[in-house]
């Protein structure tokens, strides 16, 4: 029924005014005729013209969930398929150089050397897009070594035979304090994709939030999971509303498997992530001169696969107007993403019961730069807004590494700690398999640290196991009192 | 109706008693005698007579603005052209390496990116004068690392879609809070100069403060800028009073176009800047032993291009004595460069309305190493004197490499920030379009810190953006009381 | 009487069902059937499947104390001997590459030079068993460099013509404030083992803690050792308390060397020693899948000799209930290693006088990671319960590589200090002899800083002779008052 | 008259029973019976067995000044001279690697770079002499280090055309607040010596200290020295009082030149010099076997060019001893050198008009590693007991390179700061050309930096132009009040 083409006419329509691809779908070769999509394509218009008239499944197909074309295009647009006979023997597939498969993961013994694994096993532009951070990767490096700066401080004497890491998150039982937090593009990094991060965690009983940009659907990547593992979905708020609203509607209908939705609100726009621009960069240099006709502007830091996932996402979302937007779409607990200060911690606060946690993070460093880490928002709030660690949930991520960071946030009231570049990492190093060698090196790991300090459970964890002295003494000191934010919030309400 | 002579005969005049050079003017190849002025040659008669008799137009011109000839020699001494056939081939030229063009603009993406471009496209001698800085550079170094210091606190829900980054400086709109401050020898780094700088920033309706010792003159710079954009003229007091009065009354003269006058007073003597020292000296060697015989004492410090500058610069300047005689000369707003003690910020206070601004300015680290950075005495000022940023605008400069750091200095009070190395590389990387890329990054940086952080306009950003406590525990507290320091102000007028 | 096998039917028995192994013994290679102890072997069937049929001597005798298969095994265990003229050529000592001996002791300066002298003559495996630390060595290297941080003051005109190092421990009379830690395995480094560390040190009348680990039976290590010269028994306690209370009687029969017992308690689980562990992996990779039907999970963190050694640890230990039981098996006075902070250090003050004395050790690193430096714990003890210092005798140990080091433990405080790597990498740069020279250095340090301090004897010193402000100000703020620790003492006795 | 031997014959005397020794004096190869001698020599036998037989001038000259042959031998021992044809030609000589002469002065821009060129003329001894410092060499690099952790404050708008840099010490004028500290053997550098020092110093006016260790004479050293210029004469007191007493009548002779006795209290034994040590070491190594007879035991730090010039020193001065003693033996006012703490320069203050003045000094590093360095205890005085800036005058030398620092401490109430390596290194890189440029270059960088921070003479200096907060909090804390010290020097007088 479907048309065949022969390659060389595909080859044809490679301008802004006729623009054809080819995207491998369930085994067949479709030709799609994206031309009225290019303008309102997130990474802009020149990524698909690059690409115009050829064979463009391996750029494409990691980076965009299955649906994407249904969704975007008319039906009319899949014009058919290519004779496959007539396609050019790809050049690229050839260059590639013989990489040696992954060592065998139990050979790993910590998260550096799985990354390290990682980036042998992934392509350059999967690394950069992962490893990359904001401007000079100060966030980024100090989200880790503020944890190098906590000392714990063990006590004897106490039966710790047993050490049980069990907890509970928004009401469900977990197997550890350690989740997958939301990391976009996980296909680019292993085939298994978030799936595979799903069935990694899963003997651990893991809880793993979806990032909004995952390279899957959220129903293929629950599809299987084990009885009683949770996820969360995360979301970035379009600017087309609609949009937003109907995946909302899709998750409520999973709402067995997606326990809450998780607004994402540290990066209304991009940072600036300039490894992740130079790999895009270098692929566009050979043709960037015919496409000076398209006449977009060239801005700095407008690449990069990050540039590209945030197109469209809205960036005026408030207090007042996004909270009960999404109570009319949802009825799913808010876990408020992003918050990296103490004034945002106690104004989220008086959003409960629709917020149930807030997640401190600065983006794994991907947004603002010199943005504080996790850990100086837990001190802060700690010191001038303690009831909040009574109130709701304080969750953290960015810069675990060790058993022995995981511990000291927790020690410092954290209920749990997430993970992004090191699932990712995971599962670039091996697959589901990979991701389970890393919350395996975690679990360990953390056992271990509360055993010698002498904790017994999860909940026995508190501030006296640390001397956090080092890091407080660089903690924000203008708090000015926090009364009026408390009432600016009740006048809003 | 000039005298054409044969380069042979010029050669013969290489000597203290009678030395001629030829310099290039205008398509000509003049020769001139230059012995009355080598006694009173800033850079000492040494310079010269290294070139004595042969043509130093390539030595001469980029640090010269034109005229500089006229304007020091009488007209006798304008010999006549040399023919142009009797020259000897240049055997520098022919050596010259051949240099690839700089890299697309667009291609790099931040300050660090375009430094290191430009560094390959100047002159050795051009980049150590630019790059030197004080002994060892403690202080250049320290004015970019304080900001790293500073973190930075992004509030959420925040409507930031649109940012502006336009401000007000001494009643004069402009595009971004980011100006050129003074900077001496454009043409060293590109033919552009001075005015490439100018042409650079127009699109952003930037401000640019010219230096005293700008390699075009004062009416080249301005020539053709855009409507409202707005100058500054830099003043090194000279020991002649008559010629730096006579300079204001050119000054005065385009006061549609130079809106202030910069006093500097970081360097009543030039630092020991060794880079740029050695620089000069390593091509002096060769007729080292040669010039023995003019007795010129060579003191430790003494070479260099920064040291030839800063000949004729008064050294004698007070609070009493300068303001006043500048209040003879001009009625243009005084703008006080080279603050760094909240001390001489209190004071210069008590000279408004005629003083309109200060500066805080260690000279980008060239005069006094281990001066502090200008973020410590925004501190300082914060802390022992508020009331200066009320009542003057303080700009600051020094270490500006980020979006960041712009937003980081707002946020401490300043009104607007100078880059001055940064626009010389940019310059050098591409000349104006060099200057171009460098502002479009900075105010690209900018707007992103500022979304990311929760701050829609300029005058939004104050310290609650920021926890600087990592660097007030270093700052100065041996304040004293400054009502006495006022009192001898009021004594003094 | 013995049955005299050919080496190729001991090869057969090489399987989980049939595991023979030869080892040399007093000048015999016996043959063991070790099949029934496979389950219970401390480092696990596969470390000895790896080696079933052959001669393992080299790697069994280092590590296992005289009488180690004979109190593990029955009688009938022992099959009899091999035939030496059927036993293969090992090609382990063809391949031996020839180490250079080791270099005159007295040419090396400090305890640096004679760490590297060790490392070029011990195994790779030895090393990497004594330098490894916890996950990434931040204790074991905050250990060293809390030392540089703190100054000393040197007092003038002070007679220091005689100085005096001897000291007490216990009451007993030795020649200098240092001692040996206890450190496993001293075999490893050298044959003269834990009984070279007692040679070594007797010169001045030196006291060694002898491992729980030794590598050879506390009978032979005290056998000959100087009169007066003092030994304290480290005691890990076994699951199997049988085991524990045999050791015990057997200690209190060598009262005259043995004069106390050291309970560890900073590793009730091995910490994760990853060189060590890779070490281990190392060799064991080739036969990793032929092992892989053994069954047993290999999980993060169990491999490597430490953890072997950890095997049937107990980690159950209470206040409550270790020292009661110890009281009853043995009335030497207990000294409590390993704590590490000042509420342990104040209850275990309570627990006088079967409690003699404490030893402030983080493991040398090789428990938890970043476990506060023993330097952090006694200055909290300073600050907080001063008394203990008065009440038991307080030790140190980690880190210590100068004798200034040992002169700033004890104007702190310490009674003593002690040094675990230090002998162990004596011994192996030159056995007896190398233990000699490290402690000859430490002495004559110690001296030099004690006489440059102006202090005369170790009772002179005190915190007037230091500066410790920058650690000071990261000691643990935390301190919440200890009234109810000494009452719930009160309570469990 | 005198004998003259043939070599071969002064050859076979190479025992400890019969050790003679050839060395050139006044142009004669003279042959000394050094036998009796053997035992006393302070750097111990061997270093003169190592050479017996031979001709050691290469070796003896440089450290040892001229009539120490005659001093400590009977006229017997002057055997004779040695037919020079008979002499075995000098491989050391012939091995001698070529050498180019130093750079121009004039090229040398700071001290480092003087210290590197230093370093290529030197021997590797000398280097490793002058280089070197106590065990880890933290106290060398901390005094330099913390001059950079001070921050100086600019004025503006300060009159500073000129800038007098004379100042007054023990009431003589000098050419600028910079001082040679006594460091000994200068001829080890290069031969000018000593007197080179004097001869580099004296367009400058400066101050020497010489070094009871020089390598030439009191006399020789003043010798010629410009009218005006001063000394000072460092002592070691030795354990037979009258050698020290003899010197100084010695001293008191010339009192017209030496102003003022510099007693050294900071290194009462010698400290550890690990680099000095094994320099000495290596050229020891190959007769160290044939050595062993002499059955002197070979310490740790027992070796290198400092220890041998500490033998004899006296370790048993005290308050209450020593000043009264010198009071005998001189009327020459008293510096003290090597304070090091608040209480000993209060105590120190107390013994005017005897003491005039303290040195602060750790001895460049060199005696105590982690010693604070001289501006530690400034500050230490300022905060405690401010009042001994008033009543005695304080100098210090440790670590200065830039006039910037000699400036900071100045500020901190310095009245002058020496220089010990500095001058060394200007004297091994020009001799005492090389010793001129370096004032030179100090002379120059402190005008310059008393110009920009505003300062138009010596007594202008102080707090308000530093900011030395950064150092101010790791200043010792544990001041106990100082009364006791008081009263208890009032008992003993």
């Amino acid at each position: 029924m479907a048309k065949v083409f022969d390659a060389s006419e595909v080859a044809k329509h490679n301008t802004p005014e006729s623009c054809w691809v080819i995207v491998e779908q369930d085994g067949k070769k479709n030709v799609w005729d994206v031309t009225s999509f290019l303008p309102s394509h997130p990474g802009g218009s020149k990524i698909i013209l690059r690409m115009a008239g050829t064979d463009c499944t391996e750029e494409f197909d990691p980076i965009h969930p299955s649906g994407t074309l249904e969704d975007n295009l008319a039906l009319e647009a899949l014009l058919g398929t290519v004779d496959i006979a007539t396609l050019p023997r790809l050049k690229k597939d050839e260059e590639k150089p013989v990489i040696e498969g992954p060592p065998p993961m139990e050979q790993l013994l910590n998260l550096d050397e799985i990354e390290q694994a990682a980036t042998k096993q992934i392509s350059k532009r999967a690394w950069a897009y992962y490893y990359s951070a904001g401007d000079d990767l100060i966030s980024k490096r100090f989200n880790g070594s503020v944890y190098q700066q906590i000392l714990l401080r063990p006590r004897v004497f106490v039966d710790c035979t047993k050490c049980d890491l069990t907890t509970t998150l928004l009401g469900h039982k977990v197997g550890l304090p350690i989740f997958v937090s939301p990391a976009a593009m996980a296909r680019l990094a292993h085939p298994d994709g978030e799936h595979g991060i799903a069935r990694g965690i899963s003997e651990f009983a893991g809880m793993q939030i979806v990032s909004n940009n995952a390279s899957m659907t959220p129903e293929q990547i629950v599809e299987g999971s084990a009885p009683g593992q949770i996820f969360g979905w995360q979301i970035y708020v379009q600017n087309e509303r609609k949009k937003s609203e109907a995946m909302l509607a899709r998750i409520n209908k999973m709402s067995d498997k997606y326990k809450f939705i998780c607004l994402t609100l540290d990066a209304p726009v991009p940072g600036k992530r300039e490894l992740d621009e130079k790999s895009n960069f270098e692929s566009a240099a050979p043709i960037a001169s015919a496409l000076k006709t398209t006449d977009e502007p060239v801005r700095p830091g407008g690449g990069g696969v990050g540039q590209q996932l945030f197109w469209g996402t809205a960036s005026d979302l408030t207090w007042k107007t996004a909270l009960p937007w999404l109570a009319k779409h949802t009825s799913l607990p808010i876990v408020l993403k992003g918050i990296q200060t103490h004034e945002d911690a106690y104004l989220a606060m008086q959003f409960t019961p629709q917020v149930k946690a807030i997640l401190l993070s600065n983006h794994g460093g991907r947004a603002l730069d010199t943005a504080p880490p996790a850990v100086h928002t837990l001190l802060e709030i700690r010191k001038y807004c303690p009831e909040v660690l009574n109130r709701i949930e304080v969750w953290v991520d960015g810069g675990i590494r060790r058993g022995t960071d995981v511990v000291k946030a927790l020690c410092l009231g954290a209920t749990a700690v997430g993970v992004g570049r090191a699932a990712l990492f995971g599962l670039g190093a091996g697959g589901a398999e990979g991701v389970r060698r890393t919350f395996e090196i975690l679990e360990a790991e953390t056992a271990t640290c509360m055993k010698l300090l002498g904790a017994a459970k999860v909940s026995d964890l508190g501030p006296k196991f640390i001397n956090s002295r080092a890091v407080e003494r660089d903690i924000y000191d203008g708090h000015a009192g926090l009364e009026k934010l408390g009432l600016w919030v009740q006048a809003k309400l």
